[in-house]
C-alpha cells in the first residue's frame, strides 16, 4: 500500500528488463529517500542526453555516438569479414575477447514469428547492401544458439547464397572449464557433431 | 568496450541499489535500443515529477504526497500506539498485513557509528515531539533485528524512559512455515527466550 504516485514510479521501474517488483521498490525508495533533487536531475539528464546522442551506425547498425562508428571507420580492422550478431551487447562481448579484428553487423533482434518479429524488423537489407562492392569475403553468423537465433542464421545464409561470400556459423559445444556431466543433451550432441581433428 | 557515453549511462544505473553490472547494461541497452525518445522522456518526467511531489509527513516522517499523510490524518487509526520503523518500505510491509491499526514513525535509518549514522541523522527528536501531548500510550519498536536495528531500539527505549509510555519490541523467532532445522542459531535462541505460554 504505497501512495499512488510512489506506486506509479515503482511500476515505471518494474517495466524495465530484469527489474522485478522488489528491485523496483528499492530503486524508487532510494531515489525518494536518499538522492537529492540535484542527483535525481543529473540522473535523468544523463538518460536523456545519452538517448539523444546515441544513434545507429549507418554501416554496421551498432549503437554509436558518431556514424560511422569507431569500429567501421578504423583502418586497423579487417574489412573482409563481418560478424553478424543480434544485439549491441554481443558486439561488446566479442570485442572484450580482443581476438576478433573484423567488422560487425547488428541485426537488432532475431526472427520470431510468435513475437511478430519478421525479416523486415531486422537490419537484414542493410547487411546485403554492405556486400555489393565485393570487399567482404566471409560472414560469420554469431546469432544466439536459440531457436530464433538459429532460424535467423539459416534465413540469412540462404539470402547470402547469390553473393560470393563464405558463410560460417560460430561453434557450439561444451563451454571451456565446464564439465561434460553437466552439459545439456543438445549441447552435447552439437559438441559431438562439431568435433574437429586434433593436430 | 562500450562507447564512452553508453558506458557512462551504464554506470549511472549501476549506482542504484541492487543493480549490478549486467542489469545496468541490460537497462541501458533497453532504453537505447527499444524505447522511443517519447517513452524515455515520459520515464524521466515520471522520476522528476514523483521526486518533486513526494515529501516527508510532518508527523510520522513517512514519504507522502500530502502532509500530514493519509495514515496520520485518518480518523480510523488508533492514535495511542506508534510503531517505529527504519524505512518507508517497512510501513508498506506492515500495512500489507491489514492487522495493525495504529500510527507509524519512520526513523530513516538505524544507528551505525561505523557508517557515520548518529542519533542526529535519524528522526528521533520528531518522535519525542509526538509524545508531548500524552495521547500515545505504547511505542512498538519494529526496527530490524540486526545489530544496528537493535541498537537503535535500545537507544530510543532509553530516551523514552521519562515518558509515560510502554515500549515494546516486535517478537523475533522462527518464521511461520519455515523449518527449525534451517533456522540460524541466534534466531533459535531468540525463539526459545521469547517462548510464550500456550493457551
Amino acid at each position: 500500500m504505497h501512495t499512488a504516485s510512489i506506486e506509479s514510479l515503482i511500476e515505471t521501474f518494474e517495466s524495465l528488463p530484469g527489474i522485478g517488483r522488489k528491485s523496483a521498490e528499492r530503486i524508487a525508495f532510494h531515489i525518494l529517500e536518499h538522492m537529492t533533487p540535484e542527483e535525481t536531475r543529473s540522473m535523468t539528464d544523463k538518460i536523456l542526453e545519452t538517448k539523444s546522442k546515441i544513434c545507429l551506425c549507418e554501416s554496421c547498425q551498432n549503437l554509436t555516438d558518431s556514424s560511422p562508428c569507431k569500429i567501421c571507420s578504423s583502418l586497423k580492422r579487417d574489412r573482409t569479414t563481418i560478424c553478424v550478431v543480434e544485439s549491441p551487447k554481443d558486439v561488446s562481448a566479442i570485442e572484450n575477447t580482443n581476438e576478433y579484428n573484423g567488422l560487425y553487423h547488428v541485426l537488432h533482434g532475431a526472427l520470431s514469428p510468435m513475437d511478430g518479429v519478421s525479416p523486415d524488423d531486422l537490419k537484414i537489407n542493410e547487411l546485403l547492401l554492405r556486400l555489393t562492392d565485393g570487399t567482404v569475403k566471409e560472414i560469420i553468423m554469431a546469432t544466439n544458439p536459440t531457436v530464433s537465433g538459429t532460424a535467423t542464421a539459416v534465413y540469412i545464409s540462404k539470402l547470402l547464397a547469390p553473393f560470393d561470400v563464405s558463410v560460417t556459423r560460430i561453434a557450439h559445444g561444451i563451454p571451456i572449464g565446464s564439465d561434460l556431466e553437466y552439459a545439456d543433451k543438445i549441447t552435447l550432441i552439437k559438441a559431438i557433431e562439431g568435433r574437429q581433428e586434433m593436430k
